[in-house]
């Protein structure tokens, strides 16, 4: 097995020990045992926790800017990609979601990366809604302190939704999604025109858009996403 | 020390460290510790971790559930008056919140309490927004499969919008509470009436709301929110 083969492996195990138990649950020494690798050998590759879970971090921001996805089609089916990539790493992040505070208290580098990620992808809602305001499906954007809360509650709502129909005991499927995405629609129903409101609701739009998702969240069959996404990379340059 | 007083010390110091570490962070020999009891003592009161959560869930639904606060007052006083008492229970009770999907796994009963809690949390949502409608806040509620959705982004609303804040390195104060308080009027926003919206951002309202919120979320000086809590049930019986 190669270094970047065994580095993919303790970084998988390692997300999916995280997500089921919390990460403060789970020692390094579980991970190697996972893994079916030494606990010398798994320190080789990453010192401490705190380097996998930094490291998590960066593939998540690597994930959640992905931009290929984002630019074709109308500007609502933009949105809907983006909902749909957003919610998907929330979920397949989501011991980092739940964690998030500690985690960031206890690492000041993670805290600025975070920052950052933030930023961007705060960027990228402001030209999805601009992009729908630009198309007639909303209203001229609220002004800035207004728009700030908005762009919260979009967050809030991305981030904490699958956590919410899990404790719901409820499971994490279209449906899910397709439950998400209509309260997204609520949540931007008082600046949505009419237009807007019918054009995001159509269901070919709502079922592309939940297909995106679940090829989010199904786990990739041994490195087979990352392959696809390294190819689909080289055929698109 | 009576034993009740010893229960007591120890619910307060597990909920202070569960906040602050995450509960799998800390073992019931920590607690005893910060207690300065011994691990046989506290022993003696809860045999093992869960029971102290469940006791602390326990001790959560009861204060959600407190329903003084909720009765007097115009429509609007009262639902921000929820709304300030489910996010400082939200604040109070954090770890809960954010580690509820792991421990609605591992304990089938706390799954059954909570849901059960949920059912009744729902419930006063449902007669706060119905009372806004009858007061012509709002107009006429939306009908099952839309209420519902809008019931949802409410709850993860309160759940996470303090979550949201401290990542954003802010503070936990009267500038949040009033912005996760905008926020909802927000999500609401596309139901309030011209008259509903002017009456809900009334500053007094917003202001009275948000100290509601600073007095859940202040720690109680030994055991004093607890006793003020039950004189003022026996002035007002």
């Amino acid at each position: 097995m190669s270094s970047r083969e065994t580095q993919r492996l303790i970084l998988d195990s390692a997300l999916r020990l995280f997500n089921q138990h919390g990460s403060p649950n789970v020692s390094t020494n579980r991970i190697a045992e996972d893994c079916g690798i030494s606990k010398g050998n798994l320190n080789y590759h990453f010192r401490t926790k705190q380097e996998i879970v930094l490291t998590l971090f960066w593939q998540m921001s690597q994930e959640t800017l992905a931009e290929s996805a984002l630019e074709d089609g109308t500007a609502e089916e933009r949105t809907a990609a983006l909902f749909a990539r957003q919610l998907g790493n929330a979920w397949r992040y989501r011991f980092f979601v739940r964690e998030a505070a500690a985690l960031l208290r206890e690492q000041s580098i993670l805290r600025r990366r975070f920052a950052d990620l933030r930023r961007r992808n705060a960027g990228e809602w402001r030209r999805a809604l601009g992009d729908l305001a630009a198309a007639g499906r909303m209203r001229p954007l609220p002004p800035e302190p207004e728009f700030e809360l908005l762009l919260g509650a979009v967050f809030v709502h991305c981030d904490h939704w699958l956590h919410f129909v899990e404790t719901q005991d409820e499971e994490i499927d279209e449906t899910a999604f397709a439950h998400g995405y209509e309260t997204l629609l609520l949540l931007l129903g008082s600046y949505l025109t009419e237009v807007g409101r019918a054009a995001m609701h159509r269901p070919a739009a709502v079922d592309a858009a939940a297909g995106q998702f679940l090829a989010y969240i199904t786990p990739p069959p041994a490195q087979g996403r990352h392959r696809a996404m390294a190819e689909s990379q080289t055929l698109t340059v």
